[in-house]
C-alpha cells in the first residue's frame, strides 16, 4: 500500500504524478523527449535502456511497464527484451547498443563508475555525443523514477496482462499528462 | 574533461543542459518547483535534502552548489549545512527534518530501502503526505542529477569561491533556463 494517500485506481507512478500535478508536468515532458525522440537512438533502443536500468534497480513496475513498451516497438519480440535484461552481451542487438548498455550499467551504480574506457569503447562502436548523452540521462532519469515509485511504495499491478495494455496506450499517445493522469482500465 | 563536447565556459550541469536544451527545460522546471516551493518544507529544508543526497552520492559539484544555496537561505550558517552533511542526527534541525533525512538516506540507496517504520517515524514528527512525497522526489531527482553530472564527467570548478557566487544567482533568479544556460563569471 502506498506510503501516502493517492488515487488507488492509478497504477505505479501514475498515482504519484496525479498526487502532485506541478511536478508531473516536467516529468512527463522529460520522458516524452528522452524516450520518444528517434534521432540516432530509436524509440526501441531508448525503452531498452530504461528497461535494463529498471531491472538493475529491481523496480518491478518500471521494468515491466517499459519492457512492454519496448516489446511494442520491437513488433512483439519479448525474447529480445528478456535477453537484454538477463545478459545483454549475448542479445541480438548492435555492438553500439551493447556499449551503451555498458555505460548505463555503470551509471546505475554511480556516475563516477563510468570510465574513459567505457566511452572510448562506445565511440569505437559508432556512438555519437548525443547517443552517450542520452544514454547517461535516460539511465539517470530511471534511477530517479525507480526510486520515486518504490520509495513511496506505489501500487504495482501483479496482473501481467495489464502491462501490455498500458504499453499500447503510451506507444499511441506518448507520455503527456493526458495519459499519465487518467485512470485507465487494466483490461480492455 | 567532460566525455562529450560541451561549452567549457559553463560549470557542472549547466554545460550538459546547454548541450541538450530540449531536456534542460523540463529539468529546470522540475528543480524550480521542487526546490523553490516553500509550503510546508522551506527552501532551506529542500536545499539541505539536495545537499545531503549529493553528499551521499559523492557528487562534488551538486554537493557544493546546493550546499551554498542552503547557506544563503540559512543566512550564512555554513556550520549547519556541514553538520547535516556529516551527522544530521546531531545537527540543529527539527526532529521532523531528521526523520525526512532518514527517508532521504534510504531512497538514496534504493527506493526499496524505505521501511514502514521510517514513514511512521516521520508522521510521528509531524510530516505530511506532501512532506514525504517531496522528500522522496527531491532525493530521487538528485540521484538523477548526480549521475548526470558525474556520468558525463562534467567540469567541476575547484575554486571554492565560485560556488557562493553562483548560489546567490540561483537564490535571486531561480532555476529557470535563463540562469542555467548562460555563461556566468566565476568571480564578480
Amino acid at each position: 500500500m502506498p506510503y501516502i494517500s493517492v488515487d488507488e485506481n492509478l497504477p505505479g507512478v501514475r498515482a504519484l504524478l496525479a498526487f502532485r500535478p506541478e511536478t508531473a508536468t516536467p516529468i512527463g515532458a522529460l520522458a516524452e523527449i528522452l524516450l520518444r525522440s528517434s534521432d540516432s537512438l530509436s524509440r526501441a533502443d531508448r525503452e531498452l535502456i530504461a528497461t535494463y536500468v529498471s531491472s538493475l534497480n529491481d523496480c518491478f513496475y518500471c521494468n515491466h511497464s517499459h519492457g512492454e513498451i519496448a516489446v511494442c516497438y520491437l513488433n512483439g519480440n519479448r525474447d529480445l527484451v528478456d535477453s537484454v535484461r538477463n545478459n545483454y552481451q549475448d542479445a541480438a542487438i548492435s555492438d553500439k547498443m551493447k556499449s551503451l548498455l555498458q555505460i548505463a550499467g555503470k551509471v546505475q551504480q554511480s556516475g563516477k563508475s563510468v570510465s574513459p574506457a567505457d566511452i572510448i569503447n562506445a565511440r569505437h562502436q559508432g556512438a555519437s555525443d548525443r547517443d552517450i548523452h542520452d544514454t547517461v540521462l535516460i539511465t539517470a532519469v530511471f534511477c530517479m523514477m525507480n526510486r520515486y515509485v518504490d520509495g513511496l511504495d506505489a501500487y504495482t499491478p501483479q496482473d501481467m496482462s495489464s502491462y501490455p495494455l498500458r504499453a499500447k496506450q503510451i506507444v499511441e499517445k506518448g507520455y503527456g499528462n493526458h495519459v499519465f493522469l487518467q485512470a485507465q482500465p487494466d483490461k480492455e
